[in-house]
């Protein structure tokens, strides 16, 4: 089985995507869950250009991975002068990782007008660069900036320029483009022909401008690159680099190519969203492979068709990848999809009962008033529960007030919340301050609760998303408010929709610690009554 | 020049993606926007299966469309039953439209297993329902669902049934890679050896399961498919149809051939944003060709690069398709990008002045905090004016407090903001009540300020988006509030960070509301001392 090793640039060249910004300690979480997927290199930035990579390479030090090398990104020297008096090169060296990557130029465009220099000395920079690190005894990753396009325009000079790189000794030589024009196949021919000329490996980095990264990369891997660089999710400059999402699974389940263990590509898609949330970026639902609706099943004709033979609508198994398939919600699809969702959630519905019906029902409601429960599960399993008549109360709200107040700028912003709750009875008055009005409530109800669950204490919100559902109505838009909790290894997801954002974490708030106490700590009995035939 | 003729089915395969229902009118909305862009057929619905296609299809009658045809969808009869007795080809004929199209099974694993009929009866299926439909008078276009698996598992079968769809007259075959599991490589050989085969006109009809769907679609023309099936922003069942938005200009400006004039073509960005707005969904930015990031220049190497050839970064002109560059700021773009940014909001920087390193050693601060600056351009800019001295101040705030109060479960929650500013030295409180805290502090603000700045009533607040920027801390997490303005057709954005979301949307509301004030409605000046060199 053929290898091809995968070269994740996520953090540097996926930094450069709009939006997307790591601290030091997303950059660390990030290499550590890479080496978990097993890429073989990780190009961790550009220690030259930012003081931030710098400090990231200096902790990395520590990481002892397991599978993966580090890699530190550079440029070739400056024009006319000696390479071991460079900044960059110094600071690629400093950087103390395995590999070292540097780019240069390959099209005669960018030397003359860019870098405003000759075609001689371009090649010249080549060359002494990275022989010279190359004497440092390190692996030498050299990418041929915009190969493809130097190519085109002026096919003798793009080959002097990598040939200049394969004589200054580098490793293995990176074909890029850069600008993300090119055609599949016309990218297929010129690594044909470079794998004939050279005798060094040959790498491939593509971008997704023409919507065609993942097609120009497999297509180079077919013509014998041995080395995919990409970044996960596609993040990059512009549109995104090539998606390593996307070509990891092609290479491995269409192309016979090996990149990763089963075991390792079936956590695909659990990385690729660890990875999402770390970068704070909203989820592309409809990412090949791992997107959530990627194995979602809509249109009734596929629905039936799935449920008869898998296979018949469905181009891999969405486990092969740690995905999986869903029925949406819809009159032909509803109840099975339902029952499914029970059935993990451990209750055993029949498919035309009462209580199925009733779910689907409030289930169609709330899904169009903006709720989403793939995502919160816990809260699911309460409105089962309520349906089933298996839900207990643990306390009745009389009323909540949350007040955030500032004196002026510069001074303190003061948010105070007073919860007025009933439990077993009893009344209770409570005020809580916090840093929002999320966590002041939060302060407030396990003030007025403790007494009674004295759990409360080891139950903890751990993450807490906002998203505006509906845009473009203005201020006036509906807030869709994630908790996540967690007690001990356990952790669960609860959900709050409302025009307001206070209410809608209020919500969300109740659900995560009604759950928490009557689910988790009690373990709260499924309905012996709704067990099916 | 080659024609390639574009089959639109936004509105049948489109509708079929998760999160997506259009209304009627909103189908008439788009099929008139899809006949000004240019495109040749419009697939508007499948009559048979959906009584809100066969109102569509009434009132669509009256459309009058300049270019494109109406196609109504459908499927071959019903195993052992007569074409002129089919409920579903009835539905297609009274559909009235000049193009019909019928899909119909080319897999024999569909046919026996999902279908649940015998591999003859299926041809004979394909025979009689595209000849009675041609009885008719009608242009039609047979759709070879899954006809690459089918053709992969059995080709002589495959062949058999598309031949069947030609000896029954069809003016069209549609061959269909319905799972999106295909390589490109493989389709362009089945669609060679086909059209070597029959000798009728191809159409090609792909998927984006395997982020291959345009590299699929383009190959298939390459191999001498006439007709290309897709979808506006590649909507669709699951990860989505093939990309006209991608495909189109692949076809046209990088294969020479011709689909729509260059005059609708450079109408792309805006049809597909109408259509994403018509369909309430969140545009994807990333998206090639037309996304907002799809020209976006980041890191300071391209920026450079950019500034000095703009095709040493671009891979086509933005122009061509509608969409325009953009330089993103951020600590990865330095000196260069600060003063592009300045220039188009007017201020001439000079690259190593003091205000210019005071503007970056701010931002490398706020970045730190949080801020990003990409999408609120406005904050930016006011940025620049208080770090060169040009800010007019509009008002000093003293305070204020928003109060979110609910008396319990069912009752309506109450809020409340109070502010208490100074303008022009008179001291101003006011109160109003929203349905969420950001909407009340506006409508505050909006009161106190009126009185001296009556173009108050001019801006219009139109998004509201919050995010949490460090998740993993639990409530204390920080939050992100981007708010978007209008004023008559300008529109901008501004940012505020902070641990609160009160305090977040409330530092976005000042920017919003003194940036459209200053600059928007008074066009304050650019400070003359900046003038460079």
């Amino acid at each position: 089985m053929r290898h091809v090793r995968i070269y994740d640039t996520t953090l540097r060249d996926g930094a450069q995507a709009e939006g997307i910004s790591f601290t030091v300690a997303d950059k660390i979480h990030i290499a550590r869950k890479l080496d978990d997927l097993g890429v073989e290199a990780i190009e961790g930035g550009w220690p030259g250009s930012n003081p931030k990579d710098v400090d990231f390479f200096r902790e990395a030090a520590n990481l002892r991975l397991k599978h993966a090398k580090l890699t530190a990104f550079g440029s070739t020297r400056r024009a006319f002068s000696r390479p071991q008096e460079d900044a960059i090169l110094k600071g690629l060296v400093d950087s103390d990782t395995p590999i070292l990557c540097i780019f240069g130029k390959s099209w005669d465009l960018h030397v003359e007008q860019v870098l405003r220099t000759t075609l001689e000395e371009n090649v010249r920079m080549i060359r002494d660069s990275v022989a010279y690190l190359k004497s440092t005894g390190r692996e030498v990753i050299y990418d041929a900036e915009h190969f493809f396009n130097g190519y085109q325009a002026n096919p003798a000079y793009a080959l002097e320029c990598i040939q200049a790189a394969a004589a200054g000794g580098a490793d293995l030589i990176c074909l890029c483009d850069t600008n993300g024009g090119m055609l599949p196949w016309d990218v297929e021919a010129a690594v044909k022909l470079v794998s004939e000329r050279l005798d060094v490996p040959l790498g491939i980095h593509t971008h997704d401008d023409s919507n065609l990264g993942t097609a120009c990369a497999i297509a180079a891997v077919r013509a014998g690159a041995v080395q995919v660089q990409g970044t996960m999710n596609g993040w990059g400059e512009r549109v995104g680099n090539a998606n390593l999402c996307s070509i990891i699974p092609v290479l491995q389940l269409k192309m016979g190519c090996r990149c990763l263990t089963d075991e390792q590509l079936a956590t695909l898609t659990e990385v690729a969203h660890y990875i999402g949330e770390i970068a704070n970026t909203l989820p592309n639902e409809r990412q090949a492979f791992i997107g959530r609706s990627a194995f979602a099943h809509k249109a009734g004709t596929h629905v039936d068709a799935v449920m008869k033979v898998t296979q018949s609508c469905e181009h891999i198994s969405p486990e092969a990848v740690g995905n999986q398939r869903r029925f949406l919600i819809s009159e032909l699809s509803g109840g099975s999809s339902i029952i499914s969702k029970a059935r993990e959630a451990g209750f055993d519905l029949t498919k035309n009962s009462q209580e199925t019906r009733e779910i689907l029902s409030q289930l169609v409601h709330l899904e169009n008033d903006g709720y989403v429960f793939e995502g919160a599960e816990a809260s699911f399993e309460l409105l089962m529960r309520k349906a089933t008549g298996s839900y207990e109360k643990l306390f009745d709200l009389l009323r909540y007030a949350v007040e955030v107040e500032k004196q002026g700028p510069g001074s303190e912003t003061i948010t105070r919340a007073v919860i007025k709750v009933n439990v077993h009875g009893e009344e209770h008055l409570t005020v809580a301050e916090g840093n929002g009005p999320v966590n002041a409530l939060d302060g407030a109800l396990r003030k007025a609760l403790r007494e009674f669950y004295p759990e409360l204490d080891g139950i903890r919100l751990t993450d807490f998303k906002v998203r505006v559902v509906d845009a473009k109505v203005g201020t006036a838009a509906k807030v869709r408010v994630l908790v996540e909790s967690q007690m001990g290894e356990e952790s669960w997801s609860t959900i709050g929709v409302s025009p307001n954002v206070v209410e809608a974490s209020w919500d969300a708030l109740v659900d995560a610690i009604e759950y928490g106490i009557s689910v988790k700590v009690r373990g709260a009995a499924r309905p012996a009554a709704e067990v099916s035939e």
